[in-house]
């Protein structure tokens, strides 16, 4: 429990007022003692394999580094025409592609703000899927999907306590799972 | 039957030698007589509520444009961690905004190509939940799936026969599904 | 519009007081002029295809004989881990191997209560998948999800505004799909 | 590693010379050295919440005992209609209601056989989203997807030698999931 545990999170929006931005920033204020996040920037290139034929552009490659080198990931993502946004998934596509992979079996929360009151529900369960292919390992409970997120925020910080308290339980949820799996290392 | 039919079709994917791009090469040539096809190249920004606060970019507008006046709409996406393209997610996330949105009410055909044994199925569910939102109306049956696409290919030409009476009959399904709008139109 | 349409309607849960038969009632009294459905029980055998050899159980044969005479279908379910009820998947699996398959091309009505905040969202996109392979043809709009469900009935009866008037919409939308299926149904 | 290991197995289908069955006798019997395997039949009643509370059925309090006991799970399913069996669910269903809920932080494997090509992929995800509501923790590679089923089986036995394979390789990893959450077990 002493030893510190390094996050890295991505936000699906690029919106300066993004409420995910909001509510990534209300996760990070919540998380336990000891364990700190980097937030990584995602205004990358579409991903093209000819592209990457020439090599991987500098931020991905930045960003895998980060991410092998962290405990656990954070995907927050707004939820776009009932998926991901493009954007989150566009990183991912990059990231996918890299070795080592930086997904494989990292504890990983996720979790979204939306205006509607499913609260990016839909777009969470998608990225489960895309983990199932990445070996992801993302943690089953608290789910936190904050609707209505107009309500919830104000002066650009979350004020609704509901949600607060799940993000901190998420945050508690995420760190247990990165100490069971440095409690698992060593068993092959 | 005599009235043409006029298609937009998108690519998920950049890559100049892209299977799926082939796979839309081959779509297009088998479409029944009367129906046409133009391709839209989706090389955009990354979508951001900012930018569009600015105003949407010239190429979504002209793309929203040419699928106002389209008959129908056609998704070609290759299968990336389990889902679509971020490239073509994203690209739906900025049509999406636009008004009238493109998507609603038209007639829509969804096929892939992928490297694996699912031929891009999973990808293909989630383009389906998404068009849920969108209202798009995607024909059910075929599903075109071309699985182990390296094999499916040469020289720049789909190959596979049963793929493409596959693609034929999607053609002919969305082209069916046209004619039965346009039948079904004066009818509140 | 003034020729009478009949609807199907299956509830995916067995209970007496359950409060997606009681959304089935509301929804069926909301219905437009006109409009009428027949709600078939399916506390069935579980399916099993050695059992189907020896013949289909008479509700079955009786519930796709009714489906081929109706003008569209109704589905009803509570949300049981995330997905449709099990009680009302097993009547989808019996249905669907009955030749003609009862739910191909007929317009349908998905709706569920549930007391989550998410309202049997999720249960209803695994049902839109399932009618992708039996080809039939959800609407898209409105989607109901009657969320909190032990808030929104007394006296055996819906007594939520929002919701009453969403179940009515959808029973208009299902009417017109069913106009739109007729006025298509001589183009081939 | 010496510790031994019990599983309790669920098939979804019914039928006597079940490609399911084949599949789960073939995991069984190439499962690691001190992992065994006890398969629970569920041709239980419907689930009904007026039967619950007149107490649970034998058989599933029976299931439910067993699972709780077991160190990981076994989930196999035929794919109907896209998704698992209504009589695998039925029983995910009823065991979802019982205190301890038997499914919690339990390593579970997931397969299928099914005549498509696709091989109950579709089945899969859907139980995928299942198990996150019933906090699951299916182990993730490797996904066994027999497709064309009719072709995989002689006289009883599997006879493909890459599904065999990749059988044995599900066991393996389930074991080791298992081995992990007992080294994670005492970290709080």
């Amino acid at each position: 429990m002493s030893e510190p545990i390094k996050l890295v999170a991505f936000c699906g929006s690029l919106r300066k007022a993004s409420f995910n931005r909001l509510a990534l920033n209300a996760f990070v204020e919540r998380l336990p003692a000891g364990v700190t996040s980097q937030t990584i920037e995602i205004d990358w290139p579409l991903y093209n394999a000819d592209v990457q034929a020439q090599g991987f552009p500098a931020p991905v490659q930045a960003a895998q580094q980060a991410m092998l080198a962290a405990d656990g990931i954070v995907l927050v993502s707004p939820e776009y025409n009932y998926g991901p946004s493009g954007v989150l998934k566009n990183a991912i596509d990059w990231l996918s592609r890299m070795t080592p992979q930086p997904f494989a079996a990292k504890p990983i929360a996720i979790f979204g703000a939306a205006g509607s009151v499913l609260g990016s529900a839909r777009a969470q369960y998608q990225l489960r899927q895309i983990l199932v292919f990445l070996d992801g390992r993302p943690v089953n409970k608290p789910e936190v999907m904050i609707a209505q997120a107009q309500n919830r925020f104000a002066d650009g910080k979350l004020t609704d306590e509901v949600a607060g308290k799940l993000l901190a339980d998420l945050g508690a949820s995420l760190a247990l799972a990165v100490r069971h799996a440095r409690a698992a290392a060593n068993v092959k």
